[in-house]
This record gives structure tokens, sequence and C-alpha cells, in this order.
């Protein structure tokens, strides 16, 4: 009698996006014909630059010759990319060995199997509003209760309210300093879906009650690319003590346009510790996780990566971001002019805005698709603090997103 | 005080292919100079066919196009390939729905992650010896004991002996049939590493199992492409009710040299139950998981797999697998006229020798190189039942097998 596992009857509604999707589905059939702009998903548009595409079309030819032909790699990943990487972390003055680097398929995979080398007894700190994948990953492992339709959370996860008052930036002390205190925290920043970025003082306050309770800071760094001012972290590392409490996950996608390459990394520094695991530990379990669960990420991306990570792929990939990130200043501007309030969206590719009149997420969802026939994320997809909030992506074709706030300019009704 | 999942500490040794390494860079540093021949590791050796680099060079050249461009696609794959996939089973006379076929990025990934939607109290059946995947990944969810260094098993997991008695077929009698009986059960055929295949009679009678226990069968089809024999089947939804109760795991790997390409698929069939699962939930379940831990297989990957499943890409890839088939005619053959007495090899690319003077796997792995300098796989790696047995590879460049079969032949002593 095979019996299935439980928790993923308390995974409420359905994912996000499928939800967007359908709601979409639904307008456009009844509304044959009209044109719809989408600022919802934040999935690139840009097609790759010169440098990537070169690096893998040789990693299609090396498949293609006897000589070159390579099978199953490294679970790990090829080292000229572990050492890549590295190399790239050094020019940021942050040292890590390659040993430390975990080559994948994404950094959502990663993020989401992370939570296998932890037990299912620890207390898990997210922020609010969060990446869903963080939470609904935990649900599935069993380290939460149901869902609570009056608070909109989850038993037994911590949520950081990340709102107005702290400039959406979660506060430690609204992690327990005693009985239920937490063990994994996860941090995302520049966050997805506010645009926040945490700062030093605020990273090296997580890291002071991380080593103090033994607990490990998940970071997702995955926006670090989109960061203009110089004085915020693009790595967690950049704060002392942090290779003792955390691991840091981070992509090609938003740098490169990789989000249907798929290629990602993660560190797990050999100093990080946990309540019963001393120095190496965690490194070596996650590495017999990635060897056991995964076949390593595919050797034509690789091929791609190294290139991204060249000098002319850096360059490349600057220019990438700059053109998202003038996207975000049309999105910024757009909205503004329209008297709504916005945040976000100068150091990251996603703008926050405040629904006008204190607009429910879902009906402002609605609102702007049969009104300006613009498909936003509801911010309330991303905790219950993102309620009566807006999630807006900068990626897209540059007419679509100045057709899409002209649009909203001429047809929203606030 | 974050802790681990103390499941990681019962795995034992390391995994086998990390210790072979080993000792083969103890061997080579200590002999330097000595030419070292691979059978080991089912690693593809071959160039990838013109028709699928074709369609791998389509792939990279969409990304670089604004007009083609494709970032984040569905989790489950394109919606193409799906039906791509459907038309193949077709072609075998399986009805399978495209909604039925979830792409990844690999077959290792996807049997690995499956027993994410179980409940972690059902008790699962593992063929002996087996492809570790199936039990480290089971451990490492806690759906076992501690292993027992006396019988090498783990406790709480019930192990088929697959021996000369039975032919290297699982009994369905070895399964419970009262209290502890089957909850999952894997199969593997072709199976690696014995290279046995299930008829026909024997699949049927593990189906009868299954749907009277309402057990879950997982099947993994890797090498199906392997298959001569018209009488074998090639797909478990060959057999009557087969969609009732198992799901069924695939892979471009060894049919178009894929393994570092990385891209597979399952089949989790709408009519498959479980116990408090009706019809579509398992589908559902699988659905979410990979919706929530996995983004996709590579765009570009699956445009190749798009084109090994076309009329010429199927041509192309029986050339490949006549390849290696003759590959493993040389190794059987070889290994008979050295009055060694060899199993499999003829519908699967794994020959599965035993021991000269029934001698213990890892001695004789240790003696093939250093001998003859040949590397193999140690039986035992696979289970306790694969103890006194080795597995041959046919994955090879023909000289490297004529030369390694030829140093056995000159340099082994037996």
């Amino acid at each position: 009698m095979a019996i299935i596992n439980p928790n993923y009857d308390k995974l409420v509604a359905g994912y996000l996006f499928p939800e967007i999707n359908r709601r979409v589905k639904a307008f456009t059939s009844a509304n044959e014909g009209v044109k719809i702009y989408r600022l919802g998903i934040g999935n690139t548009t840009e097609p790759l630059r010169p440098k990537v595409i070169q690096g893998l079309r040789e990693g299609v030819d090396k498949l293609a010759d006897v000589k070159t032909y390579t099978g199953y790699g490294d679970e790990q990943g090829d080292t000229r990319l572990r050492n890549a990487i590295a190399k790239h972390y050094a020019s940021g003055n942050v040292s890590i060995d390659p040993s430390e680097v975990f080559v994948s398929d994404g950094a959502k995979s990663d993020v989401a199997n992370i939570q296998s080398i932890f037990d299912v007894n620890n207390t898990v700190a997210v922020q609010d509003p969060a990446y869903p994948v963080y939470v609904d990953t935990n649900v599935i492992a069993g380290r939460t209760g149901h869902f609570d339709q009056k608070t909109n959370q989850y038993t037994g996860l911590i949520y950081m309210p990340c709102n107005e008052e702290n400039g959406f930036i979660p506060n430690v002390n609204d992690l327990p300093a005693g009985v239920g205190k937490a063990d994994l925290i996860y941090l995302c920043s520049p966050n997805n879906p506010t645009g926040a970025v945490m700062n030093r003082k605020s990273l090296e306050s997580f890291v002071g009650y991380a080593i103090e309770h033994k607990s490990v800071i998940l970071f997702d760094a995955a926006y670090n690319w989109y960061i203009n001012d110089s004085t915020l972290p693009k790595s967690i590392y950049e704060i002392e003590n942090a290779k003792k409490c955390a691991m840091e996950f981070n992509s090609f996608s938003k740098k490169d346009g990789f989000t249907g390459v798929r290629l990602g990394w993660t560190i797990v520094p050999k100093e990080l510790v946990a309540e019963d695991a001393t120095e190496g530990k965690l490194n070596a379990m996650w590495n017999g996780r990635q060897t056991r669960f995964f076949n390593g990420a595919s050797n034509i991306a690789q091929e791609g990566g190294l290139a991204a990570l060249s000098e002319q792929g850096m360059l490349e990939s600057n220019v990438l971001v700059d053109f998202y990130m003038e996207n975000a200043r049309i999105i910024r501007n757009g909205l503004r002019q329209k008297g709504i309030q916005t945040f976000g969206g100068d150091n990251a590719p996603y703008i926050w805005m405040k629904n006008p009149n204190g607009m429910d997420s879902w009906k402002f969802f609605d609102k702007m698709l049969n009104e300006a026939n613009v498909v936003t994320t509801p911010g309330v997809g991303f905790g219950p603090e993102g309620q009566g909030f807006t999630r807006l992506s900068a990626f897209g074709h540059r007419e679509n997103v100045e057709a899409a706030m002209e649009s909203i300019k001429q047809k929203l009704q606030i």
C-alpha cells in the first residue's frame, strides 16, 4: 500500500504563476485580439550576447568530435568552471576555494534541494514577502504545519515582515532569541519580489544572530548583478564570519539571460558549521546529496558559463543588465507619473508598487489586466505582507515595456 | 541551532564511483606511464550524431536571435517534446498522453527525486544488485534503518536477490505478501548492472503484485534502446494494467550519447493510483514537485531531444546503439575465451561476469587493475548479491575496448 507524502496536501492553491497563467488565459479567450503586455514573471527576453553564444556553440561542437566529446562530468561541475567562479569571487575580494563551489542547473533547484541536508525538525525563517520556493519546499519536507487561512501563513514557519516601515529589509529582531529560534534563515538580496537590497549593517546583524545561535543562513544572491550602489554587498561573504554560517546561491539566469540555458551554483564553505556539524561536514553532505540526486549541469551550458565569466563575457552581461535596468527606470517613472508609490527597481530588476487605495493584490491584478491589459504579479502571492502590493518585472522588450506603461498611463483608472 | 539530516550518516563508505576513482588515481600515481583501459563507468564515449548536433546548434542559434529567444519554459518540458515522446510510445503501441510526460535533466535526477511524493513510511523494495541511486536516496529520505555490516544491507529495505539461479531476474515471490509488503518497487530492465532483461511474464507478475497491494512500481527503462529481442518489453506499459501501478523513467543518455547534454523524462500516468491517491493525484503531485524544485531542462538540450526523436534521429541512434553492442560482443567473447562466465551484454550494454575462483569483488577489481590495467566496476558495489561478480561496460572507443580485451587476454592471470 503505497501512501503519499501528506505534506503536498498542505500546499495552498497551486503555485503563483500557474494561477496567473490561468487568469490570463481566461482573459484572452474572452477578449480575442486584445494585445496583452507582460510585466509579470521575471523571465528574460533579450537574446544571448555574442561571447556566450560562441561558448555554447563551442560546447556543441566539442560533442560532435570524438577528440573533444565528453559524457558525464563531475556532478559538482567542470573544474574549469568551478575555478572561474572562485576567481570571480576573488575579483570582489571574497576568497572561495573551488571545492566550495557546486555548479548546478540553476539557483531554483539548489535553493529547493538544499533543505535535504537538514533535519526535518529545524525551524525555518523566511522574509515576508518571499520567493515561494523557500516556503513550499519546506512545506513538502514537513518543516511546517498547515496553512492558516486566517493569518495566510503556514504554522511553524517564522515570517520576517518586510514592509514600508522597515524599508522592506528584514529585521533580525523579528527572530526569536530563545525558544523557537530560527535554525535555517532564507535571505534574498537584492530581493525578489520587493527589489530591496540589504546593506552591510543589516547583513552583519543576521550573521551575528546565526553565529550566536548556530543557525545557517541560506543566501540567495541571484540578482546581485543588478546592484549599482557600490556600498551594498553583492555577496554575503563580504561580511566577516559569514563563511561560518552561510551558504550562497547564485545564477547565470539574470546575469546572461540563461533562464532557458539552466546554469547556477551554490557555495558551501568548508568553514560552515551547524549545531551537530563541524567544519567540512556540510560541504561534504551537499557533495553527497549532489552526487546521488544529480548528474551535473549540461556540458554545453557549462561552456556557456565559462564564456560568461570571461572578461568579454562580463562586459557583455553588463550591457544586458543595463538594458533591463533602463526598463526598470521606465516602469518606475511611468508608475510615479500616475501617482503610484514604488519601491525597488534601482538595484534590482523588480519594482514593488503600492496598490492605489489599499486595493487587494488579486483585485488589482485583475484591474490591471482588464483595464490596461498588463500582466503583473500580485504581491500577496509572495506572502501575507505582500497584500496590497504588486510586483512589476523589468524583464521585457523595450517596446513592450514602453507600450505597457503607455497603456497604464492611458487606461488604468485610479 | 541548525541540525543536520541524520540519515546522511547512514550512507556507507562513499558512492561507488568515487571509490573506484580513488583506487585508479592511487594506481596511476604509483605506476606512471602505464596505460589504463576503462571499462568501468557506463559513460558514453562516441560523438553525437549529425541530426542531434543540428538540433543542438539550432537550439543555440534560437537563443541568439530576439525573434526566437526563449527563457524559462514549462517545468514539465516543451510541449513539442512532450508530444514527440508520446508519439514515440505510440510507435510501440503504447498510449501515453503528453500530459503524462515530464521532461527533465536526466533519469538519475528523476529516479532520485520521485520518492519525494511518497510518505516516509512506505517500504521500499530494490533488486539486488541495483543502481545505487535507488537505495541511497531512500536512505537519505529516512525510509531505511542503518547499514548492517553483517548482511551488507540496510535494515528496513527489501532486497530481491538477482543471481545465477533466477537468471538475474527478480522473483515477485521474494516480496512479502502480508505484513511488511513492498509499497515502492524499483525495477530496472534492461538491468544496470547485470544486463538482464525482464520478460513479459516476469513483468506481469510484478504488475499483478502491485495492483493487488496498491504498490507503485518505479520502472527504469533507460537502457530499453539496447533490446534486440523483439519479444522483450521495452516499456512496462506494454503490460496490461501497468498504467494503474507504474511510473517509467527514460533517458536520451544512452540512446544518443546525451550523458553530458542532460535530458530524460518520466511518465506518470493519470490512471496511476496509490492507497490514498485516486486517479490523477500522483500525476498532479509530481507536477507539483517539479514546478517547485525544478525549472525545466535546458532549452538547448530539448531541441536536441526533438532531433533525436525525429525519423533521421532514430536511425542515427540505432547506429550508435549498434556500435556499443558490438563492443559488448567483443567484451563477452574475450572474457569467454579466457574461460570466464558472462551474463548480459546481448540486450544491454553491460556484461556481468562471474569472478574466477569465487574471488571477492574488490579483490578482483584490484587484480584487473594491477595485472591487466583495466578498470571495471566491482559487483558488490551494487549490493550484496553482486559479491563475486564484476560489471564491464560496453561504452568505449573500439580501439580501447579491443586493447583492453587484448590486455586481459595476455596479462590477467587466472
